[in-house]
C-alpha cells in the first residue's frame, strides 16, 4: 500500500513574532521540521512546539539553518564543510534538549533554506551534514530534496532517507526544482498542484516543465505554514491523499 | 582522604577571537565548563574544547551564559523562571550534541556569570535551572556558588551537586562572596590564596573579611582562564594541593 | 490654542517577520518613533518606515531599545550609564543614515521598553541618554514619560522635551504609571480611555486609580500599534480630539 | 610630489575580545578604518577607537561589513544590491554618531572582507555601495581594491576615491590579487613586501606573479593591525616611505 509523510516548517516564531498557523498545522501534517535559533526560533518557541508536536503524535525533527535571523536562513552563505557540520549539530543537539525533557522522540533532521539548497548540490555539504546527523544519532532520518546530493551521501553514510517533493513548485527534466527567478516555478493553481502531488505519490513520478515524464521518489511532501490558506491546503490535502487510499505517516512510524 | 575538583571556564573564544591558554590549562584541570554559544562560544570552539577536553581527560560541563555576547553574560537580565529553563536546556543540548559525537561524556552543568550569580540567590531561577539540568539528564552534577539557593534547589531535585569555592575571593560571615565593587573583594598575593584554598579544601572552612571562622562546603574550586598567569597559577595550585595530599579529581569520577 | 502629538512605535518588524499596520498607522499620526535594529527593527525595515514617514511627512523619531532581540527590549539588562550613552548615539546614527539618504529630517528621539522605563526612574541613564542625543544633536526633541527623570535631566542639558501620556494605562497619585503587574495597570474600555486622554490633553491632569486629581504634563500620546484594534482606535483618538477643536502636531512642527 | 596614505583596519575588538595593537598602530597610520558592529566591534569600541583617531589626528573611515560576526565577515553572503546599500548606509550611520560626539569628521569609507572582494567584481553591489556613500555624504572618500569595479562606480557617481594595493599580496597580470588559496598568494619576506610597496607607490606598478610589469593607481597601502609583528612593520614601512621622500597622509588631507 501506498504511503506518504507530510512534512511542514514549524517553530519558525522568533521573540515578539509569532507563526500562528503552527498549533492547527499539528492537526494536518505528519512530520514537524523545528526551527533551531539560528535562521528563526528561539528557546522559548521551540520549548512550546515541541509540546505542541508530543502533544498531537507528529514526529519531530530538527531544522537547522544558517545563522542568519534576518535573512531566514534563506541568504547563501559560503560556508565550509567544517562548518556546515558544526551548525548542524549544534541545533539538532539544541532541540534535542526540549524533546528529551518533553519525553519525546527526535525522528529526523531537514535542513533549511539555503543550507538545503546548497546541500542539495554540494557534495562537501551534503557529506558533512549527514555526517553530523549520524554523529548525533544514527537512527535518525535524513529529509533531503529528491535526486539530490544531500539523498545520495546520507544513504551512502547508511542513513535512513526521505525524498522530499513539493507541492507548488514545478520540476526540469532533471528532477530538479525549477529556480524560483524562473516565471514558471511556482504552480499558483490549487487544482494542478493537487494533481501534481497525486502523481508523484501514486506513480513517484512529475511532468517537467518541459512536459517529459520524470521519476522520482516522494516519501515526503513539503506543506508551507505561512500564507491564509496554508491550514486550509494542508487539511484538504491530507484528505484527497486519504481518498486515494494513501496511508499518511512519517517515515520512521509503522 | 581528601579531595578536590580544579573547574575551569572553558571554550570562551568567538569566531575570530581566540582564547589562546585552553589547551595549556586542559593539563592542570579536573573539570572543563564550555561555554555554549549564548555569552561565548560558537559551534567551531565548542567542537575544538570538547575535543582537548576528551583527549586529556578532563570532566565536560556545559556552562550556559545569557544571551548576551557583547557583555560576556555578566550584565544581569531581568529573565524569567521559565526563560532560565529554557536558555539553561539550549544550552545544554547544544553542548551535548558535540560531546556525543566526540563519543565523551557530558558530566556536569555550571551556570555562568550574570545567569550563576543571579541563581545564586534568587529561588525561583535556581529551581528553574535545577529543573532545566534535572530534565536534561538527572545523573548530571549542578556546579553552584557554596552557601547558594542553587546548590539548595539542585539536592531538593536530587542532583548532585558541587559546591563550588573560589581562591582570589574574600568572604562574607555569612559564606557569602565579597561583591567585586568593595575594596578587598579580591586576593591578589597568591601566597594568601593559596593559604585560603587549603584551608577551606582541608578544613572546610574560610576566614572572612572580618576575621570570623566560616564554614564552607569546598567540592570544587574555580581556577580562572583568563590572564597571564592563568596556566602557572593552576599548575601551582594543583602541586600545591597534591604535596598536601589531596585527591584532585571531578565529582562524578571514582 | 491646546494642540497635542500623536507617536506611534513603527519600524519593528524584522526580517521575515512583519508588522503590518505600520502603512495604515502613518496616515494618523504625527510622530514615528523608529526602531534601529537592536529590539526590533533592520536595515531593510528601517529604509522602508523612513520612506513611509517621508512620503506621510510624518516626523521623524530614532527609538533606540536595549541589544534583545528576543526579549523586544523589554527584559531590564544592567546596563550603565556609558552603555545607555553608547547604544543610544550609536542607533540614534544608524537611522539618521537613512534619514539623510531619504532627505528627511530627523527630528526627536524616544527610548524604548526597558530602556524607556529604567531612564524614567534612574538619573544615571536619563543623563546619558539625554547626552547622546544632546551630543547628536542639540536640536532634537527628546520623548519620556512625563514627570520623569528622563524629561528631567533633558531639559536639564537644554533639550527640548515631549512629555508623553499613555491613553491605556492608568496613573497613580505621583503621576506614574501603575505597573503592568497590578490588576487595574490597563485600561480596556475604550470611552474610558478616550476620556481619559481628553482630560490630560485639555486640563492637563488625570484622575490616579486613588481618585486624585494629579497633574501631568501631556505633549505627546503614545498610541499602540500592534494589535486588530490599533489602526481603528488611532483614527477615532485622532477624530475626537480634532473635533475638540484640538491641533494635532508634532512638537518640532509650527 | 609622491604621497600615499596608510591606512589600517581598526576597532575590531568586540565585547570582552580585544585587538591590542589599535593603539600603538594609531601612531603610524594616516587613515583608520573602523568596525561598525556588523562583523566587528560594538558601540563602546566604537567610541573608543574614534576618541584615539580624534587624538592622533588620523582620518576616520566607517569600515562597514557582512552581519556575520562569527566569521568575521568575510564568509560571502549572497545579498541582493538593495541590502549591500541598506548595511553600508546603516553601518556609516552608526559611526558617524560617535565621530560627530567626538567632534570628529568622517572622511572615508572602506567595505570590510568579504563585501570588499565581492563589491570589487560585481557591478550590482559596486553601485549600490557607491551609493549609499554618495547619500549619506558625497563628499566622503570611498577606498577599493585598486583596478576594481568598486573604484570604477564610485567614480561614475562622482565620489573621491581611493585605490588600494597591498603590501603583502601577490598580483595576477590583470592588476588583480591573487587568491589566497594559491600558494603564492601571500607575501611573507618582509625585504620583498618593502620593495614591492615602494614600487607600487613611487612607480604606480608592480611585478606580477608571472613576471610582468602592470600598472596600479596606489593611493592607500593596506597594514594589517593584528599578529605580533604588526606595529613594528607599520612602523618600518612610514620610515622607509619618508625616507624615500614620500608624503605619507591620508586622501583628504591637504
Amino acid at each position: 500500500m501506498q504511503s506518504i509523510d507530510l512534512n511542514c516548517d514549524m517553530g519558525e516564531a522568533f521573540g515578539n513574532y509569532p507563526m500562528p498557523n503552527d498549533e492547527l498545522l499539528m492537526d494536518h501534517i505528519t512530520s514537524a521540521n523545528i526551527a533551531c535559533g539560528f535562521h528563526a526560533g528561539d528557546p522559548d518557541v521551540m520549548q512550546r512546539t515541541v509540546a505542541m508536536a508530543v502533544k498531537k503524535g507528529v514526529a519531530i525533527g530538527a531544522h537547522p539553518g544558517l545563522p542568519d535571523l534576518q535573512g531566514f536562513g534563506r541568504r547563501e552563505m559560503k560556508i565550509g564543510a567544517k562548518e556546515a557540520y558544526q551548525i548542524t549539530l549544534y541545533q539538532i543537539g539544541a532541540l534535542s534538549g526540549f524533546v528529551n525533557a518533553a519525553h519525546g522522540k527526535l525522528a529526523h533532521v531537514k535542513p533549511h533554506g539555503a543550507l538545503y539548497n546548497m546541500a542539495a548540490k554540494d557534495v562537501g555539504l551534503a557529506k558533512a551534514i549527514a555526517e553530523a546527523v549520524h554523529d548525533f544519532d544514527p537512527s535518525l532520518v535524513l529529509y533531503g530534496l529528491a535526486n539530490s546530493e544531500m539523498i545520495t551521501w546520507a544513504k551512502q553514510l547508511g542513513l535512513k532517507t526521505a525524498s522530499e517533493v513539493f507541492a507548488d513548485r514545478t520540476y526540469q527534466d532533471d528532477g530538479s526544482l525549477t529556480p524560483r527567478k524562473q516565471a514558471n516555478a511556482l504552480i499558483t493553481d490549487e487544482a494542478v498542484s493537487l494533481k501534481q502531488v497525486l502523481m508523484m505519490v501514486k506513480q513517484q513520478q512529475v511532468i517537467s516543465t518541459n512536459n517529459k515524464t520524470v521519476p522520482l521518489t516522494a516519501e515526503t511532501l513539503c506543506l508551507h505554514g505561512d500564507g491564509a490558506q496554508a491550514v486550509e491546503f494542508a487539511a484538504l490535502i491530507r484528505k484527497k491523499l486519504k481518498s486515494e487510499g494513501i496511508i499518511i505517516k512519517a517515515p520512521g512510524n509503522p
